[in-house]
């Protein structure tokens, strides 16, 4: 029996350590990057290019794109490192930087854009055909990303007409993929279905649809299962669960990878990811932290096992 | 529009308190309770009555049914409260505290049934139409759960016609429901799927199904969601997702009830429990075992909310 494919997306040197008060050395978060790697991901976010100011953990960028040109699997191509963007600059460097992949975040509600990307929903767009110029000039692939997607900490709910605009919007330019983010972790899975729907009546069919959860209510491998059974086969985790708030313990950040790879193992799906390798590069991580993470596979006992 | 039902059963009290080395005191037990109660929850398991030498726990079940008793909601019928037994002396034990409703737990492999019900599966089901009778007498009306229903911490992988014909053989007494549990966290959405089906498939559709389903692995809730497709309405939770190994910092117990809550509220079901009065009830009972507890709902910001 052929399984099907199912592609893991691994954000945690981006989004699960954006959040984290400590600096991650740039040794660290090549070692974490080599786990990921050696675990079987072949696409991975590897660091975002933003404001040092506002995002002082990302600041290192650069270095990290310079360590992985070196690397054998960035060159051939068997790997992608994906660098992401908020503004033209960030494009810019992370171009500058080498990376191949950009993924440029724009948002469905302005409360979290104008905080975000420093300006509302729609002015954010104006920069859009230019960035798409930039990145296909730089022979770098392009995808979207609509962030607050299920809701907003500072408007609350977002409709669902409001996302599929936004969605619609971002496939003006040429983009190979479209991310719908659930940023803060309020999404159930019906709020899923009912989104993912809109959003593909609307977006051109050789766009692929990548989802993005936190697991911040619970609900995040349920949303993933949603999303999946909607035809979405490109699914962002980060290991360990790492990206949520690291002052409130035991706090859920990103739905962790870890978890998702063992649920859709046993659903049947191949992605290529190896998950003892997966759980290994988890507690690398959450020991760089020095705390307790979210991931509940790295802690419970192997499944399945006789002798547990 | 109508809102589908969906009970949400709490067996915090029992399922959620039986592993915790530090007895809880019968006051603070009957304090959950009241707080379940005071939620909207029509049903709870209120206690088990099993050896007090292997679940210290659990000895004072005839003192919780004795409080029980003086009950307005309980004299009324208006809340049912479980009491769970293993064998014909619990069932008896339960009926003579005034228990009018016994959950009765077969296991679904051999290995958990010897350590669990002190024999193997086919044994224990010896006994199974005196219980009934003895139920049936005393005017108590019946369920039965199959436990390891999706693996064995002893046999390991449980094969799912092994659960249908354990389900089956539950049904040859007179049962007015039937509960399916993953006692050791290990299924995927898949699996609760496949189990449901071949279950229905041998249980007459008088006899209602239930689901019980452990986070241990974060995929207690797509489970839920699995289940709840596959036409189950009757769903167990635990408040605060207690009743997992205490030892373990943060890992996960029950499903959390106000997490399932949070989602098929969204869902659009109609449980009848209000979700922040399930949000105090879980700070609660994590306030008298003094520790950070799995559920995430309790600790997220509330949502829908515009000033998070």
């Amino acid at each position: 029996m052929t399984r099907e494919k199912l592609e893991l997306v691994e954000v945690s040197p981006r989004d699960g350590l954006q959040n984290e008060p400590d600096i991650v050395s740039t040794e660290n978060k090549l070692a974490l990057i080599d786990a990921i790697v050696a675990a079987g991901f072949k696409r991975l976010e590897a660091a975002s290019f933003v404001n040092p100011k506002k995002v002082p953990q990302m600041a290192d960028g650069d270095a990290v794109f310079e360590a992985i040109r070196k690397r054998e699997d960035y060159r051939n191509g068997e790997v992608t490192f994906i660098a992401l963007a908020l503004n033209l600059r960030g494009v810019e460097r992370a171009l500058a930087a080498g990376a191949k992949e950009i993924n440029y975040v724009f948002c469905a509600s302005d409360g979290f854009s104008i905080r975000n990307n420093g300006a509302p929903v729609e002015e954010t767009f104006r920069i859009w055909p230019t960035v798409a110029a930039v990145a296909r000039d730089a022979g770098a692939r392009l995808s979207a990303t609509v962030s607050t997607a299920f809701g907003c900490p500072f408007d609350g709910e977002v409709a669902v007409e409001r996302v599929a605009a936004v969605a619609e919007m971002c496939a003006h330019q040429e983009i190979f993929e479209l991310a719908i983010a659930d940023t803060i972790g309020v999404a159930a899975p019906s709020d899923v279905r009912e989104r993912l729907r809109a959003v593909k009546a609307v977006v051109p069919p050789h766009i692929q649809l990548r989802a993005h959860f936190h697991n911040t209510r619970n609900t995040a491998l349920a949303n993933a299962v949603a999303a999946v059974e909607e035809g979405v086969r490109v699914l962002d985790g980060s290991l360990a669960g790492i990206g949520g708030c690291p002052f409130a313990p035991g706090a859920a950040g990103n739905v962790p990878t870890e978890d998702l790879l063992y649920m859709f193992n046993r659903m049947g799906f191949d992605t290529g990811v190896d998950l003892d390798r997966a759980v290994a590069a988890a507690k690398f991580i959450g020991g760089v932290l020095g705390r307790v993470t979210p991931g509940m596979v790295s802690r419970a006992p192997k499944w399945p096992s006789a002798a547990q």
